[in-house]
């Protein structure tokens, strides 16, 4: 059995963990990451000092570990060992692979959050078992994470694949990204709530706005709330929702044609009432021709250890390539 | 020197030429497809005997020759060595491989059309020397090939990258593969005539409108023609055009960060008037954090023997994977 550390790297919180060959997570552990406190030298030192912890904690030894995988928010740059970027983090040209280095004498390779999210699908997850997948996450924004021949493709640059920042309603609405009317800006857990908020104030004697009365506050789950207890507004809602997300989603089809699209994120804990009207308006879309397989929508099922899975099997997949994940360009 | 023969299989053409391991072809021929007189097994028979005269044309013999590469405009097999599909040829899991076999007693490989064109740029045209590219063919429609790694990406069904067909303009113009708002319908030269009608009609007095009066048609150079005799109707046109297709190209950089995307197909003649506020329009929009490479927009250089040259290159690619160009499944 073959042993790998998977650290993945939040805005709140450090995780770590050990991760078999096969994708299975034996322990993990985690720690605040206090990025307004501590320097970027010792947010990593203390990556470092937690992959010691978990490695000691399953009664291993360092030489029993084959790699450190990190998962990143941001732009790696996997060959130098640096972050390049990370506008969360406050990274920039930031010698990741070094620094770890200086506490652990492991192999380091690094890779973006997301695609260590698309990893851990692909292995152990939704997509297990396929070689082309792409993994959607709807949070706060649209994350994506596309799988190839079994590795990460992120481009030339390793800075994709932003596939949540393609537009799908040219014009439209305004994206943090800087453009307008990206696949984000209408399928995010965000832009339901925008959506939620839009329908109500149309709709002042809705239940949906009865709702957002009493709570006080929208959120991703309003819409959904309202429709249950049967009313018009929340349902459309919910259709304008699914209307968007399955632009891109069989947008993800015709440009990738993946063996599965893996959708995940806190709005695909609504279940069936969204993943029925969203698999049957999505499949009726994309371009396959008379004998042509055709791609799965299946929810991601890797949950909150996906960060830490697909970082130490982003790490596995550099290890099998024989990649280099000593040395460092600065 | 290694020999490849290309195959470029089109609906009014079956076009062949030799071609070295380096993309250079050394001779071309080409005959009628008649394809509403002849069988499929007569068209490709006949694509069989022209093979068997390039190779003789160029003074060479059958053992000469490492594989024949066919780019078929659909979706191939090249597993089984079948076209599944193709809308324009009316082919159904046609057995092409074992179909050329008959005639001519070498690995045949198969792929799309589009994506052949795509492997010609990344050989020998505008992404030389790159191996992450996208080419993205503006004709009657938007062609799309995807290279990465130096090898075409085509879904784990072959049918991509259809990048054509994601929408960019939710719920707009209806396209021909049934959704609404696909790139194709807002980018292609067939949309640029679209366009062009409509600004015409709303602006009666323009030179625009004048010039179609004079012509008696629209095509895709009548706006640039209006726009450098200085009417604004005429550059209207342009702005909006460049517009969706500035907002198509930054998608296929945000989605695949390759590092050039090249933009061929008959409206790319227009030259600097298109390309230049093309370039401008689009570099301002993908998502490169600081220190990120940026991906190239580059046009086309392969013109009309890149189907050749890129089915050639294409098996070249199969050889060198040791894929089997010898059996096939029926």
């Amino acid at each position: 059995m073959a042993y790998y550390v998977g650290i993945d790297l939040g805005g709140t919180n450090i995780k770590a963990g050990i991760v078999t060959d096969e994708g299975v997570m034996l322990n993990k552990d985690s720690i605040k990451t206090e990025a307004d406190t501590r320097s970027n030298e010792e947010i990593i030192h203390e990556m470092g000092k937690l992959a010691l912890k978990v490695i000691e904690d399953a009664n291993l030894k360092i030489s029993d570990i084959e790699a450190i995988g990190i998962g990143s928010p941001g732009t790696p740059d996997n060959v130098a060992g640096m972050l390049v970027y990370s506008n969360n983090l406050h990274f920039e040209m930031t010698p990741m692979r070094k620094l770890i280095r200086d506490i652990v004498d492991l192999p380091v390779f690094i890779d973006n959050d997301a695609n260590c999210a698309a990893m851990a699908e692909a292995v152990a997850g939704a997509a297990k078992g396929t070689k082309d997948s792409v993994t959607i996450t709807l949070g706060t924004g649209v994350g994506a994470g596309v799988i190839i021949g079994g590795r990460i493709y992120s481009g030339f640059n390793q800075a994709g694949s932003e596939f949540g920042h393609h537009v799908i309603v040219s014009g439209g609405v305004q994206c943090s990204c800087g453009r307008k009317g990206c696949f984000e800006a209408y399928g995010s857990a965000s832009a339901l709530v925008r959506i939620t908020k839009e329908v109500a104030e149309k709709n002042p004697s809705s239940r949906l706005a009865a709702i957002i009365e009493e709570d006080g506050k929208v959120n991703g789950k309003t819409a959904f709330k309202a429709m249950r207890e049967g009313d018009a507004a929340g349902a459309e809602v919910v259709t304008i929702y699914t209307d968007y997300l399955a632009d891109g989603l069989a947008n993800a089809i015709n440009t990738f044609m993946p063996e599965v699209v893996v959708v995940g994120g806190g709005v695909c804990n609504e279940g069936d009432p969204l993943l029925i009207p969203l698999r049957e308006k999505t499949m009726s879309k994309p371009y396959f021709g008379p004998g042509v397989k055709k791609t799965r929508i299946e929810l991601a099922q890797m949950g909150n250890d996906a960060g830490i899975i697909g970082a130490a099997m982003m790490g596995k997949s550099c290890v099998d390539d024989k990649l280099d994940g000593i040395n460092s360009a600065s």
